[in-house]
C-alpha cells in the first residue's frame, strides 16, 4: 500500500462508499462532507455493502476544507451539479504537485478543473456502482462498484498509463475495489454514456426503471436509437465504439436487477440533475463535430424542462 | 336549414356539444350514447357554454345503434380509440346514400371508414374546441368549437366542395356553429397535426400545460422542432404549409388561456390515447414518403410507452 494521503471531497453514495472501503483498509482518507460533518464526526461511517457490511467508528471528517492536510489525491465525489465549489476547495486540500480524481459522470467535466490546477494533475474515474446514501454517515451498497481510471488530455487524446495512475489503483485494489487503467479517457466517458443518455434520461421522462424501459417494445427501440446516437457522436468526436459494446450494454440491462437510475434519484428528491454534464456536453461535442443527434437533444430539452420546474 | 336527419355517435365532451347545439336549433339529431344512455333519457342533455348555456328536457337517446332511424348523416364523434366500433354502428344508423361525418383527429382514419361504406361516403371536420364532459349528459364548453368540414378522397387529393357539404354547413351555421369548407382535406389534417403532435404529446410527456411549454426555452425550442418535423412530413407528401400558419399557432398558443390538452385528460383519466391516429399515421406517412421524422418518432415511442402502462 502508498503512502498517499486522500482526500475524498463529497461524502455520500458514491464518496462514501469509496472513501469508506479506503479508510477501512487502512489508507490515509480525510473526508469533507456538509450535512453530515457533525453526525460523522461523533459516529463515524457505516457502510452496508453486497461484498460485506462495516462500520468505521472513527473517520477524519471535516466540515471546511481549510481545516484538510494537504493531500496527494483528492477524489471528487460531489455531482457535477456542484463543482461550482472545486475552485475554492481544491487548492486548500492539495500540495502542489497533488492529483485531482474526479469520480463523476458526464464529458468534458475536466476542463474547468483543469483550469485550476493544471491539464497534467487531473485524473477521472467512471464508476459503475449502485449505492445510495439511506442516512447521516450511513450508505448502502447494493452492486457493482468496479472504475475505470484514466488521466485527462485537453486534445482528447489517449493520455497512456503512468506510475500515479498504477500507484492509486494499487491503492484501490487494496481496498478490496476493481480498478481498471484506461490509456483513452475520453473514449472511456463516451463508452458510459451509452448507458448513461438512454437509461438516466428515459427513467426521469418516462418515469420508469431499466426493467420497464427495456421491456416495452417502443421505449427499447428508443434506447437502441439512443445509443446509436451516442456511438455516431463518439465517431465524429474521433472515438470509435464497437457495436459488440453496444450490444453488451442492452444484454447486461436486461439481465440487471430492475434499477432506478441515479438521475431518477436525484430527480425524486428534489435535487438538481447533471443534464448538462451528461446531456449537455454529449450534444455539444457531437454537434461541433458535425453530427446531429435529434434524440439526444430533444432528450435534453425535455429534461432541462423538468430539471427548470 | 335543411331537411337532414343526424347521428350522433359519441355524445360526450365533442358531440354532447356539436349534437346539442343542432338538436337545440331544431335538427332532427338522434344520439348514441353508452353510459349515459339512461340518465340522458331521463333528464335530458345540459350544456354549459361560453356562448351561452342551454338545456335541452328531452333529447332522442339510444343505447343500441339497431333502435335508431336511418339518418343522412352520422357523425362520428368517438375518440379514435374506438373506431373498432364503427363498422357494426355505421350501417346500422344510415341509409344507403347516408354520409359519415368524422369529427376526430388524427391521419389516415378515414381509411377504414371508407372500406365500410364506401369512398364517396366520408367527411371530415377538424374542430378547434375546448369542451369537457363534467358528469353524465353534462357538457362543458370552454371556449372555440369551429369545425374545418372536408372530403374524403383515397388518393389524398383535393375533393372540392359540394351541395352535401354545403348544406351540412348551413345546418351548423343555423345552429350556431362556425364552419368553414375546405377543398383539400389531407392539407387541413396536416395543418392540424401542426398544433397537436407537440402539444398533445408533450403535455403527457412533461405533465404540463400549453403555458409552461411555451414559458421554457427548452421546451419552447422542441415545439418548434416537432412543427419543424410535421411541416417536412406533409411536404414529403406533396402538402405545403406555409411558415406563416406555424407562426400563427405559436402564437395563438401563447395568447390563450393556459390549456390541458385533450390527450392528457384522456391520459390523466386512465383512457387510452390516440397515439396511433395522430403520431404513429404520421410517422407512417412521411416515412413512407422519405422523410425522416426522427422527433415524432421518439414522441411517439415515449407515448407509447406511457400508453402501455
Amino acid at each position: 500500500m502508498s503512502a498517499l494521503r486522500y482526500a475524498i471531497i463529497g461524502t455520500g453514495a458514491v464518496g462514501g462508499y469509496y472513501g469508506g472501503r479506503m479508510a477501512h483498509a487502512g489508507l490515509d482518507v480525510h473526508f469533507l462532507l456538509r450535512s453530515d460533518c457533525a453526525h460523522v464526526r461523533a459516529h463515524g461511517l457505516r457502510v452496508e455493502s453486497k461484498f460485506g457490511d462495516f462500520s468505521l467508528p472513527t473517520v477524519q471528517a471535516y466540515g471546511d476544507a481549510s481545516d484538510m492536510p494537504r493531500c496527494d489525491v483528492a477524489v471528487v465525489c460531489l455531482k457535477t451539479t456542484q463543482n461550482a465549489a472545486l475552485p475554492d476547495i481544491l487548492p486548500r486540500v492539495l500540495h502542489e504537485q497533488g492529483q485531482v480524481l474526479l469520480i463523476q459522470n458526464g464529458l468534458n467535466i475536466e476542463r474547468p478543473v483543469a483550469a485550476v490546477v493544471g491539464e497534467r494533475r487531473v485524473l477521472a474515474g467512471l464508476a459503475f456502482l449502485c449505492s445510495n446514501k439511506v442516512g447521516p454517515g450511513h450508505i448502502r451498497h447494493l452492486d457493482y462498484g468496479a472504475i475505470r481510471l484514466g488521466r485527462y488530455r485537453a486534445d482528447g487524446e489517449p493520455a497512456g498509463i503512468d506510475a500515479t495512475m498504477r500507484a492509486i489503483a494499487d491503492d484501490l485494489t487494496a481496498a478490496g475495489l476493481e480498478i481498471s487503467l484506461v490509456d483513452d479517457l475520453q473514449l472511456a466517458r463516451w463508452q458510459k454514456l451509452v448507458w448513461n443518455i438512454p437509461y438516466n434520461g428515459l427513467s426521469v421522462v418516462l418515469d420508469a426503471m431499466t426493467d420497464a424501459l427495456m421491456a416495452d417494445p417502443h421505449s427499447r427501440a428508443l434506447v437502441e436509437a439512443l445509443m446509436g446516437e451516442v456511438v455516431a457522436g463518439a465517431a465524429a468526436c474521433g472515438k470509435t465504439i464497437e457495436p459488440a459494446f453496444v450490444e453488451k450494454m442492452l444484454r447486461d440491462t436486461e439481465q440487471m436487477k430492475p434499477y432506478r437510475t441515479s438521475m431518477k434519484v436525484d430527480h425524486d428528491e428534489g435535487r438538481p440533475m447533471e443534464v448538462e454534464a451528461i446531456f449537455g456536453e454529449a450534444l455539444r461535442s457531437a454537434r461541433a463535430a458535425g453530427e446531429a443527434v435529434p434524440r439526444i437533444e430533444m432528450l435534453y430539452q425535455q429534461l432541462k424542462f423538468l430539471d427548470g420546474r
